[in-house]
This record gives C-alpha cells, structure tokens and sequence, in this order.
C-alpha cells in the first residue's frame, strides 16, 4: 500500500486547556482506504510518544518506510482498509510534520523553541475534531491508540461522546502512576539541563542538546521493555566476549544497544517535543475534575469499547486497564477486554501477536457488521 | 553510641582481577563493642553504592550523624555489639574515606580521576581481608551486607570460605539482570557526557559533574523504592496544589523529591566513584567461571546463610533470592530464608521493619548460641 502525507491548515485559533492558545496551525495527516457515502466507516488512529502520522503503508519508493503500525492496518489486516477509512494524525507540537516548536511562532517570527504552548491530550482530541471537521467527518466508526494513542482515544469517548460509535484503547492507563512521571521527570531533566538546550532555544545556536535526548531514550527503552525479554535478548552476553575491566567503554550488549538507539533517537527527535509529549502524558487523568472517581469521570462516554493490555507491561500495567474496565462497566458500558500473555513489556503493543492481532480483528469484524 | 573512624594503611599492593594492582592504599573502618579474648565474635559489615564504613552510631557532637544501617547494629539490636564485634569498612574506590579517585596516584603524583584502577567485588573482599589481618582476626562469626553489601558477602563465603562461619545476604543477586546493568549504563553515560566530567580529570578543572550526577540518582532512586510505595507517598500530588501548565518547572511532589535527592548526592558523592562501585555491581557474577551453574560457583562454600529479600523490591527481586537459596540447598548447605512482605522496594533493606529486624536478631541469636 503506497501512501502519502498529507497537510491541513486552520485559520482559526485552537483553544488550550492552559488558558493559550495557537493560532496558524496545520496539521499532517495520512488516510488509507475509501470514505464510504455516507461518511459512517472512519477511523481514527492516534499516536504514542514515539510517533506520527504515518501509520500503515509506504512511500513511494521507499521500501523501508512502513508506517508504524503497518502489522495492524491496511488491506486485508485486523484494521481492513478495505473495509475502513483510516486516518492517522500527528499531533500539535510534534516533530514530524504537524505544527511544533520548531516551527516560526506567527505573532512573533521567531522560532516557537520552548515558547510552544503546553498542549494536553485533550487539546490534541480538539484539534483531531476539527481535522475530522474538515475532512467531513461526523462519527467515528472507531477511534484507537496504544499507549498515550489510548489517553487521546478514551478522552474522545469523554469530549465527544456523540462522534464515537467505538474506542479501541491498548496498553494505557486512566493516568501516569508517580513512578511513570518519574521517569517523564528524569528525562525532561536530562534534556533541560544539557548546556546545549539553551532553555530551549538551541535552534538559533545552531546546536541540538544530543547528550540529553540520549538520556532520555535510553531510559525510555528500559521501560518500554520488559525484564524477561531484556535478559532473553540480551542477559549478561559480553560485547567481546570477554571482561575488559572499563568504566566508560561498552562492555554489555544491552549498553551496546542502549547507546546505538539513543544515538538514533538524538538524530531526529526535537527536545522540545519530548518536553511536551512527556507533560501531556503526565497531566491526562479525567478522574481529576471529578473527585478523583474515574467512573465518574467516563459517565459521560457512550462508545462501545475494546481494552487490551500485556501481562509483562511494566510501564502500563494490565492493572491500570482493568481500572478502565471497571470504570465502564459501573457505568453499563460494553466493554471487551483482553489481557495478551506476550513477554515484550509496552513494546507489545507495537509488535505481531496474533492472539493480539486476533482480537482486534474480531473486534473490528463486529463494527463492521453492526454498521451494515 | 558514640564513635570514630579509623584508617589503615596497606604497604604491599593489592592485585586487582582487572591485572592491574594498587599499591599505597588505605582503608577507612569503624568498630563496635569488643574483640573477645578468642576473636571468634567479629561481624564484618559491607556497603553498598552509597554508604561507608560508617555503619551504627554517631559521631561525638553531631546528634544526627547516625550509621547508616544505626536500626540493625548497636547495643541490645539485632547485630548486638554487647555481643559482638563489629566491623565497618569502606571500600576501595569509595569517595567516603578509603583511598579513591580523588586521591593521588603515588606512582604519578597526579589525583587518579578515571584512571583509578577498576575494581570487582571480589577485589573489595581482599581488601577487607587484608583489613582483618591487620586487626588479628582469622575467623568471622558473620559477614553481612544489603544489596551491593550481600554480594561481598557472598563472596567471602567463595573467596575466605574456611573464615566465615556465617553470612547474612540481604536484598542481594547472584549477579544483575540485563534491566539493571541497563539502569546502571544509562546513569553511568549521564556522567561521562556531562561537559563537566572532562574523561574523568574534572578535579584538575575545579568543576563536578553535577548534571550527570543529579540524573544519575534520580534514576537510582526511582529504582529503589516500589511503584506502590511511591504512589502512597507522593501519587499526583501537585505541588501547587493546581495545574501550572509548564514543560521545565515542577509540577508534582514527585518531581519535586527527585531533584532535592539529586542536588544533595551530586553535593557529595565521586562521579569516578559511581562508575567504579556501579561497575562492580555489573561484573560480579560467581557463575561466570563455572559454565554459568550457581549451584557450581557456591560448592565451594561453607558458611551458613541468612537470605533475606522484600516483596516489593523489583531491583533485587525474591526470585534472585531464591535462586541463591536453591543453589545452597543444591550444594546441602544450612541455609535460612525470610521474604518479607514489605511495601517499600529496595530501599526496605536499609528501614526499620519489626519482622525483618526479628529475623535477623533471631538469626545473630543463634550464631551467639553456637559459638558459647
């Protein structure tokens, strides 16, 4: 399936949860599959951290450039874009494509740089409804995400109850636990203090705060995987096979391989988006406006729901989702769940399994039976 | 209690696994209660990465300079020194009095920095020996140690197993997982990127990595306490008590303790000494020279054990533990074994937990027994 990106442009200013707002803004989308007549068999795909847009098929050319979640849409795949109308979105503040801090801020000319206001999960649902505004789109067939891309999918079902028949949430969580913005707060910190952010105006020095990013990734792969595949990939294997007593040199693979994706990372990610990206996942938690019930807090949701979680994921424990799962369920929602037994950690959730794969096939099997 | 450290000074240099020796070295120690007339009540205390030889009671005049593990030693506790004869020392490499990389080489002149020479777990319990030599004393009723502290323990029991007739391992491993070594190289690259850590020599510039140093421990601390235990002190706490909205600033406790525990350990500890005590933590590995079998590696001790782990502990988790019991067990040895179900992580070995303090009393009592 050859792809390509595509740009809408809003002339009206978006409103922020933070009392800012952003005017001038676009943002880069993708679509696979037809829009059937009458507009009824969209999906929404939203993304994680790490993400963009390009969510299934490649460009041109370019043979290596499946989209990200490519094992998961696309013909005949569990998300049929022969059946659907895909849409995958890169949010406000990302670094690849849509309006972010590398981008000259309108009111002033300048490099937005740290001055791009803090965008929330619910600010990035916002700005997916008007995308969906534009395109024409009422109702969502289904909106879905893994990870944060799951925060973005619940929250619609609370902000736009009316626009989603079903919402498709993996490997989340109703909220970040202390030690999830842990980790958040150490990598922000390795980023801010790196001499080369420059209070986040690095791009007119001309300089990118590398050694923070590194940082940031590494330990981001820590949690994105579990212990048991570290040890089962990795374990205590030597990179020369034998001890070379050093402190500053590799000596384990699992450092060889930590240093080659933080190097990878530093080469493309902005620090800034990271900046944003991290405090968006920190702030998301809907029970908060409602005395810290979540069911409460998704009384308002009407979609039917499919949660999935992984036995091993650490960062975004099964724990966490079957707290979503009561929640729906106090409220009478529909709700399917599966908890996958994979050894990946939060990676899984990107991954081929196909007990996984599975599911949200027949998931996406019954939407399209209701629908005709 | 009140105490006062000591030094000894070694003439003859100490061979290191690495190939490489040290020569002109001196080791810091406390002792506590008194050597019997047939030195058969000595108990050896081994640290871990961020303590000392300063190991119960305080100094004359500084009411709050309390040993770091002050709950377990002292008179009438559970290592009672009206009984025994306890041992703190300070390992090589140590920035907290034993000879380190802020010292001078005698060979050059010049401090060591990063050319301090690298040292195992295996090097630390030779000098330590050296250390009982010196104080006369052939034979340990104990040695004990938490984490880092119950792997030099261990090791004694492999290394000196004819004097040791037993030894207490607390929160320990028989080597790190591949997560653990990774925690341990993401801290470590924060360093040795710091600009300020200029290869090791920082001292001869008159700066600290500080930077790398603050990540370094935040990522530590979040690794010693449990998830739980962090979401029952701190959870979503906002430390404005609102939503601030910002990337760079605190907006949870969490963050908030985080950055106060790495000002005050970047204030004080050796960045070339965290590269050296970490890299210890990711050598030692008795298995390695025995075809990886554990049961192999520890046929040659002949102590009794004390095994304690604490359920919430992800760092060194029960099933470490457990596999050191079972290779004991393979090998016929006495061995006791406590889990205790305790909330707060890792750090649990270092706090006061009525049945882990039981335990050990319970234990010391019978080593008191045997040797009357």
């Amino acid at each position: 399936m050859i792809v390509s990106p595509q740009s809408m442009s809003f002339p009206d200013p978006l409103p922020l949860r933070s009392g800012a707002s952003i005017r001038g803004y676009s943002l880069a989308y993708e679509t696979y599959g037809t829009l059937d007549a009458d507009k009824s068999n969209a999906v929404l795909i939203c993304h994680a951290l790490n993400a963009s847009h390009h969510v299934a098929g490649t460009y041109a050319g370019q043979a290596d450039s499946e989209g990200w979640w490519d094992t998961m849409i696309g013909p005949g795949k569990p998300v049929d874009t022969d059946r659907f109308f895909v849409i995958g979105v890169n949010n406000l503040g990302s670094c690849f494509g849509s309006t972010g801090p590398m981008h000259a801020n309108p009111e002033t000319g300048r490099i937005y740089g740290a001055d791009f206001p803090v965008v929330t999960v619910e600010d990035w649902v916002d700005a997916q409804a008007r995308l969906l505004d534009g395109l024409g789109i009422r109702t969502l067939a289904a909106v879905m995400g893994g990870s944060l891309g799951g925060m973005q999918a619940l929250s619609w079902t609370l902000q736009y109850p009316e626009r989603v028949r079903n919402a498709v949430v993996v490997a989340s969580a109703p909220n970040l636990t202390a030690e999830n913005i842990a980790f958040n707060e150490v990598a922000r910190r390795a980023i801010v203090t790196d001499p080369d952010f420059h209070g986040g105006h690095f791009y007119e020095h001309g300089v990118v705060p590398k050694r923070g990013l590194r940082i940031a990734r590494m330990i981001g792969h820590i949690t994105y995987l579990s212990d048991d595949v570290m040890n089962e990939k990795f374990g205590r294997q030597l990179r020369e096979g034998v001890v070379r007593y050093t402190t500053q040199d590799i000596e384990f693979q699992i450092e060889s391989y930590l240093r080659y994706q933080g190097d990878k990372f530093s080469d493309y990610f902005d620090a800034n988006t990271y900046l944003l990206i991290t405090r968006a996942l920190d702030y998301f938690d809907p029970a908060l406006a409602h005395d810290g019930s979540l069911a409460k807090a998704l009384a308002v949701a009407r979609a039917k729901f499919l949660l999935v979680s992984f036995t091993t994921d650490w960062r975004f424990a099964p724990a966490r989702s079957r707290e979503l799962v009561k929640a729906l369920l106090d409220n009478g929602r529909d709700v399917s769940y599966a908890e996958i037994d994979a050894p990946h950690g939060h990676d899984a959730f990107l991954l081929e399994d196909a007990r996984y794969l599975g599911v949200v096939r027949s998931y996406f099997n019954r939407i399209a039976r209701e629908a005709a």
